[in-house]
């Protein structure tokens, strides 16, 4: 078992099964060192589990619930394309973080803390990463969150 | 003439005219291995073709055309950075797709498919690229659809 | 003193205090011959300067003001983490803006080149990047402007 398996299993996380992509393109694309991420949803094995704006049919709590899930989704998009072996990951690079919200909600930040806090506890000084946090009207779906990443990995 | 150009003739596909920069920028930048593409418009030969929100002035087979045309600028400004040979390009990384939209509306994925599509065509296997797709309240000139890319190049 | 240090200082330019993240992220990752710069918000010194939404509560001036605040916080954000050092510069990459607005605002590109500007006046023809510059209806801490970068470096 590699070490970041072993430290998912410390942390209790089992990751959901890697998402299929929502359209015609792919969830991870190795390249120049780097393995990008497409953009994640909230949803476990298939079905999506959080949805509405923040601030108008969302409260913060499931906005954080939501960004949780679509991290983990990152992690298992990653995994199956680093053929199971997240010990590949050097770093993680960046989170593109897009929360749906109503107009006057401004904490974006504390909504995208929840994912990012996922890369610290999972790869440690690794999991330190540049991030934006923005808002916006809708998403796919009428999903909470959507997140897509950069890594660099071995 | 070059694998790619035989292809888009073969898909029956007229590049536009390399579109020039909306400001103060470049709408190519070829950097560690990978070229950046600026976030492209929905404009033909210097003329926008679809503007609107979808879902409130614009309808969705409008935002898949907005989306193609922005997928086809994207080509012709690579094209054109790679001194007219898309034979350098060894992989379609990502895709970002902003589309302008009603709150509610949440067939973002079915928009950016249009662009993605051309990716496919052009490029085969090559094509294959990450992607986010998300909806805005607003864009430049009130196009329905802007899209930036990322390609790994020889 | 170094080049850029030169050149900021014939600009007039005093770059701010490198920004403190605003969550559980950091403000640059250096990986693959690249920086990621975080997305950076209009602040000095840990004060926000410039809120509200384009057209709704907050003019075009404003936000050209934002976006160029915005831009100095990268460049202070991307020494810190080059250990004082901007000569390490080998281009700047690409710019991501995102301005809050109200719908029907469509001079995104407007708001932008402010930063863009600060790009090329800094590190004149290595400042000439590819851009994205969307709409989006909230920002964190009810900014007007986030920016995030990626530059080339030494």
């Amino acid at each position: 078992m590699s070490k970041i398996d072993d430290r998912l299993q410390e942390l209790g996380i089992t990751l959901p099964t890697a998402p299929k992509p929502g359209g015609s393109y792919v969830p991870v694309v190795l390249a120049a060192g780097m393995a990008f991420v497409a953009g994640q949803i909230p949803a476990v094995d298939g079905n999506i589990r959080y949805t509405g704006a923040v601030g108008r049919d969302a409260d913060e709590d499931t906005a954080r619930a939501a960004a949780r899930t679509c991290a983990l989704n990152i992690l298992a998009a990653l995994r199956s394309a680093l053929d199971g072996d997240l010990d590949r990951v050097r770093r993680c690079v960046k989170l593109g973080v897009f929360v749906q919200c109503a107009e006057g909600f401004d904490r974006q930040p504390e909504v995208a803390n929840s994912a990012s806090d996922v890369m610290l506890q999972v790869f440690g000084e690794a999991g330190r990463h540049a991030r934006f946090a923005v808002g916006t009207n809708a998403l796919p779906r009428n999903v909470t969150v959507e997140i897509d990443a950069i890594f660099e990995i071995d």
